[in-house]
């Protein structure tokens, strides 16, 4: 079972994703359990805030220390210490490599962040890990928290059922996927292409090749040169 | 208003997320719609089945090209064709750029997939934008959906209100953002560094482009490099 606890001011977001797809089964099966807690909860202010001003100046509201601490040691009790992931665009880039290592936890706990950032001294204090999903700016940290727990999850042994694909192809091999055709066999005067039909295999599978490396080369430059650096033979240029 | 038509086979992750923080605010406000439709609601099966296998063989369930068709036509109707983004690993990479010029669009329609993908001949049909979140593997569009639709809507005039800061320092000058505090003055014996405290705006604002430089340097070695490529007085080896 592998835990994975939120600190959030948005619990509702994480508990309705939590409730449906993949992670609402592998919680159902005992695989994982989610958990939001919410920050405010744990303010000493007595208006309930959990925000102040920058010192040095600055638009917007940093999130204060003590809600964040007081959280974390309620999540974290008399156990040890989990790795603490704080979502940001100021960490280092999130990738499948990471989803893997990260699955191997028994426990997880996400720092999801709101208004202009979060006061340094707690992240200095019990965050282990700062991590981004990409260079795009977003409200808040709940929906990354989502994304990597999805991609986490994937890896850990039984989640997926086997009416689920093992893995995409993707990154798998470094390059992206070759297109896939369902039934019909013609759609709206498009065929699919003759030899995924001809039953044979050896064909196939290099039909998917090249498919890859073109799509690769046109969309991802930067993974088809680290392809083309391991396998020089392969360029098509 | 800009439209977010958002096609699933999961509408109530898009509902619930859609209703909450900036983006319940913005729905509320008018400035933005966002509406999730059920592909299966369109299909032609009489079993309600929207998957099939895939010619050629290969692990996993491969969405068909009908259902999404015929939904995408109940969306768009007689208007104009508006953008139609596939959110899908074999995509370009998402950035904040792709925000700024996707907020510019009255009406978009995202295509979560599931399963092993997406029949190729509807993707050619009716998609304008293959885009990926990132280099992982997730179970379906939906999150990644829902990522870029708060990226996009940030960018929307009216969206951010003036409580909440109009930008992260983030990628805005290619640097990561420096560490930030609020008060207390002193938390569990950390102090403020000083200079924030000082009144001195010209010390703070150095002082915080040299942390922002440093934190760059190891955490995001590719926006360095990037960086002191432009500006190369600033660097520091």
């Amino acid at each position: 079972m592998t835990r994975f606890s939120v600190m959030t001011l948005f619990p509702e977001m994480i508990d309705s994703a939590a409730g449906v797809s993949i992670l609402s089964r592998a919680s159902d099966r005992g695989l994982i359990s989610i958990e939001s807690v919410n920050i405010r909860d744990y303010t000493a202010n007595k208006h309930g805030r959990v925000d102040d001003y920058t010192y040095g100046g600055g638009a917007g509201m940093l999130m204060q220390a003590q809600p964040i601490y007081d959280c974390y040691r309620a999540i974290v009790g008399e156990g040890a210490a989990p790795r603490v992931i704080y979502v940001t665009p100021q960490g280092e880039t999130f990738t499948q490599q990471m989803a893997v290592d990260l699955a191997k936890e028994d426990h997880l706990i996400f720092l999801c962040g709101h208004y202009e950032g979060v006061d340094e001294r707690v992240l200095q204090t019990i965050v282990t890990d700062q991590i981004s999903i990409g260079d795009y700016v977003l409200t808040g940290g709940e929906l990354p928290a989502l994304v990597m727990i999805d991609a986490i999850a994937r890896n850990i042994p039984g989640v997926l059922n086997n009416d689920t694909s093992t893995d995409y192809e993707s990154f798998s091999d470094g390059l992206l996927e070759y297109p896939q055709y369902s039934r019909p066999e013609e759609w709206m005067g498009m065929k699919v292409p003759e030899i995924l039909i001809s039953g044979d295999h050896a064909k196939v599978d290099a039909w998917r090749h090249q498919e890859s490396l073109k799509r690769t080369k046109v969309r991802r430059p930067d993974l088809y040169e680290a392809y083309i650096k391991l396998h020089p033979d392969e360029d098509t240029h």
